[in-house]
């Protein structure tokens, strides 16, 4: 499994993505599953992908080949035409393995999430799914989640609710990684972070392994407040137990 | 879907159900989904469902049935033959029905939570499979879910890790529950919750219906503690951007 998140704010985009990678309880590794891609200054891709990792890194290589030879990213009239070639690309390496797959009873698939900035377009964040299509994060909620995304969603949207700035958005995508990771053994550090602001058209990226001081201290003041939370909830008083 | 949790704390055991059934999304309805059976002073059984209605339905009816003639729940020697007499109730039914469920592609099967206490024992909550078979709580995370059980996870961990007491777990369930059903439009109000003192042999129920001054006031606590949390989170410092 995996957990990717992307929010859109006012300021700019908000990427975390864990790297825990399973075939199976007992093959378990790390891999990337945030990449971020510059063709030139008017043109800033961040892709996090989710699914079969054969077939994600297959996809990568090939944005990475066609970005060398000036096509695919490197010419997308916008971000829904990167999705859309994201879109196919995705598709195209699953057809070429699906006999062998489907004799494995495997699956192939993979699920992006492809966010940034094309020079004359707002800045956004689009979901591509495994038959190709796409859809972008919605205005009232200006999230997209990818993988292992139940156990973090709470928080997410109460971010987005409160309309947070960057700085507090960034600590919510972890509280809600760790969350995640700490229900699911699937989804794991070191987290890959990237933080984008409006117009830049460049990204910082960050990696934060399993031992950052930052993630056992988001850990135990966000259980702090939990309990503090618990405390300060009204009882139920006996009018309530009526039936 | 369906959403149901039961504790088992130090001083007894607490369950808490939501009510929406849904065939589709266009057809929503409100069923109970947690029963309790209180056969003589020395037996309390509360069970909560989840999965087809129907099965589950003539499961609680042949549940009943057999108390009346003083079968069943009535003689189970303990928690443990109970859950095995309910998981073998739960496959009988689906039996009965399973040609005619599978030519429409329908599952019939449910998932129940058996909680309770018989005289002798301690008390306990067990969770009985589609197939029969039963597990215990663990004594490491004494509580158990049935249904959408993911959203709402995080804060009863932090919860039994925290042993917190028979009040602070009622609002840990509900705050759960919430959680969940705003997640999850097949999870919803009102909610029947059951709070069992060991050694009682008696339960208090309440029905918390959406409009419950309560439930309101727990969902804006909750964000707001939330939202400070958030506040009090350590910032990103420059050295964590690395990579």
């Amino acid at each position: 499994m995996t957990y990717c998140i992307a929010l859109r704010l006012e300021a700019g985009l908000v990427f975390l993505a864990d790297t825990r990678t399973n075939a199976g309880v007992d093959n378990v590794s790390t891999y990337r599953k945030l990449h971020v891609f510059r063709p030139d200054a008017e043109r800033l891709f961040v892709i996090q992908s989710a699914g079969n990792l054969a077939s994600t890194q297959q996809v990568i290589d090939h944005i990475e080949r066609d970005l060398a030879a000036g096509q695919g990213l490197a010419v997308a009239a916008g971000l829904s035409d990167a999705a859309l070639y994201v879109g196919q690309l995705s598709r195209e390496v699953v057809d070429q393995h699906r006999d062998a797959l489907d004799r494995v009873g495997a699956d192939g698939t993979s699920t992006f999430i492809l966010g940034g900035q094309v020079a004359g377009e707002r800045p956004d964040v689009l979901l591509v799914y495994p038959e190709g299509n796409y859809i972008r994060c919605s205005d009232d909620r200006p999230f997209l989640q990818i993988g292992e995304t139940k156990y973090g969603k709470l928080m997410l949207e109460i971010a987005v609710e409160a309309r947070v700035g960057m700085e507090d958005a960034i600590k919510i995508a972890l509280s809600s990684m760790i969350s995640t990771a700490h229900a699911n053994l699937s989804v794991g550090p070191p987290y890959d972070l990237a933080v984008y602001q409006n117009g830049s058209f460049d990204v910082q990226v960050a990696r934060i392994p399993e031992d950052s001081p930052v993630l056992g201290e988001i850990q135990e003041r966000w259980t702090r407040h939990l309990l503090d939370a618990v405390a300060d909830l009204p009882d139920l008083v006996p009018a309530d137990f009526t039936t």
